[in-house]
């Protein structure tokens, strides 16, 4: 299950899996010099709770492995887990252990994730149906300009969607709309047009399809569902259906092949 | 249980719990620049293969997040990989998941492991009794000239102690043993005499006490099982005993304040 948000893990509990996600957040990469520590330490946290987000699954423990440089004052430190525990506490996640090394030049947080799900409950990215309705939560583009480092992960938007829908595909999107429909393509049956002027967006139509750390959820399911999913939606987060999935495996923008790509983290 | 070796968590199978662990392997800190890549990797993993040993547990699933710098050549990022696979594959840990960032100078590998203990068979820190005797694994000190990259961890012995006798407090000896001793001393409720003698080292008795990264088990067991444990032992690994465990709350050497102290990585 790698090219899933999370490691999918039979536990042995009955009816329920593991999931375990790490991603590790640089300065210089994923925030710049000068950023408030406890911003760092939130990201960091919920960039991973995110990964749960999008399989269905809720957080239960995290461990923690920081660089630091030795000039960093202890004050830093204390904001930096102050974050950290912030984005934790908000979905009752127990940060458990983890440790910190000295780094000569580039400080990074890496945190790990223990999730459960209840296996009626989870979602991976292969599920999409030709058919199926594709929604987005929130807006997209622009988050380099302050929410990528306080946005809220969408645990209970989506723990609400698997207890209420059957959800046939789902992930997170960190890299930009078009590349994650991609990803949901590579790792799916199905392809997906898209109608641009349902994408909900802060800026640019360019900016929603191609900014990355959006970390809204994208998802497919079954069109029948649709309405009533529109209706029921409870939450003020907006969610928009923005396209079709279709027997194409391939990401079309109002019916003609989409080409711009988002933020690659190995480009 | 930040103060074990790995956080002990309830996962709901009866009978059992889960370990988890996350320790981080830095270029110019926990190994020097030039170092073969699959070392690396093997270094990176066995850490944390050597935390879940000192609790007794076996290692299940593994998470890796690795920074590298963008003109790693691809050869050396498989061999980091091959390193990782060997060492986790060694006691048929699986590696599940995980993430790649790029770094402008300093690589870095995070490795997280998920394993798994009979609650009967875990062993912590803090368990130590007066009178008990201490034993260590191996031979311990100069570990800097290349155990330090190629060590096996002690698993096997581990499980071996844990399923044939009730093994008190357990650790892995990774900053040195006069750091770590003070540290059962911190977790537990005596101290510890060494005899000096007894010690079973590469080079000087000094470097056997305050050299790091032996990643050897340091364990204490009621004295009355030690003739035994030492008869039965079925390992090619030395097994020593080294001392006792006492009322007084502090590490002594042939009844006196051991004031020497290992390596610091907060230092």
């Amino acid at each position: 299950n790698i090219g899933d948000d999370c490691a999918v893990l039979r536990s042995g509990v009955k009816g329920k899996y593991l999931l375990l996600t790490c991603d590790p957040v640089v300065e210089g990469v994923h925030y710049r010099p000068g950023t408030p520590p406890d911003r760092v330490g939130w990201k960091a946290m919920a960039r991973n709770l995110s990964d749960i987000a999008a399989m269905g699954g809720l957080p239960r423990w995290a461990v923690v492995s920081i660089g630091l440089r030795p000039d960093t004052p202890v004050r830093n430190v204390e904001q930096l887990y102050a974050g950290l525990r912030a984005a934790a506490g908000l979905f009752g996640c127990a940060i458990v252990g983890g440790d910190t090394t000295h780094v000569a030049r580039e400080p990074f947080v890496v945190v790990t994730l223990v999730g459960e799900v209840e296996r009626r409950r989870l979602v991976c990215r292969s599920g999409a149906r030709a058919g199926d309705a594709v929604f987005v939560t929130g807006k997209l583009g622009g988050s380099i300009r302050g929410k990528h480092l306080r946005f809220i992960p969408r645990i209970h938007e989506a723990r609400w969607l698997t207890q209420h829908f059957r959800i046939h595909a789902m992930m997170d999107v960190s890299d930009g709309l078009a590349s994650d429909l991609q990803r949901l393509v590579d790792a799916g049956a199905v392809g997906f047009d898209v109608v641009s002027r349902a994408v909900p967006r802060n800026g640019s139509l360019r900016a929603a399809l191609t900014d990355g750390e959006d970390f809204e959820l994208l998802f497919a399911v079954d069109a029948r569902d649709a309405e009533a999913l529109k209706r029921r939606w409870p939450f003020r987060l907006p969610l928009t259906e923005i396209g079709r999935a279709i027997r194409r495996r391939m990401v079309l923008l109002d019916g003609a092949p989409l080409t711009v790509r988002g933020y690659d983290h190995f480009a």
